[in-house]
């Protein structure tokens, strides 16, 4: 019974974790875009004010349950990961 | 008019931090859910198994622009923040 239950709540979150892997994927596609305006008109790819704008959204929008600097931990490893994305674009925007 | 297409492009990503936002919370109740079912049945919280398989999933599933890798590493970061979520409560159901 109580097996049942937590087959129940996994299913849950593996419903989840595909909604977040689709939308962090989506979230990739228009960084990328970002990244490339960005290289078209040499302004760089890196940008702490808009990092510290997105952070306090996050504090704005965050009910919980998790604590917001756990969430703003959360975010700035997607922020890590989305300029790496940028970074090898540009990469292989200079080997063409 | 650069400035303007980056400014729709991060309004674009701006909608998807508050959509993240919501489905990390989400997911967030569901697993504290879990962790009292856990706690109920005297089932070790931190489960590398069901860690695995999650990270399995993500592979199968994941169509980029992220590498896979790097997705694997944002759901590390997410399962990190569940489990002290969990703790929490742990600690939490032990002062009551």
């Amino acid at each position: 019974m109580s097996e049942q239950k937590l087959d129940q709540l996994r299913q849950k979150v593996d419903e989840i974790n595909l909604q977040l892997i689709e939308l962090l994927n989506e979230r990739g596609k228009v960084v990328q875009e970002i990244g490339k305006e960005k290289i078209k008109h040499g302004i760089n790819r890196f940008d702490p004010e808009r990092e510290r704008e997105v952070l306090n959204m996050v504090a704005d929008y965050n009910k919980g349950p998790f604590e917001t600097s756990t969430m703003q931990h959360m975010f700035k490893t997607i922020f890590q990961a989305s300029l790496e994305l940028q970074e090898d674009d540009h990469r292989k925007a200079l080997l063409v």
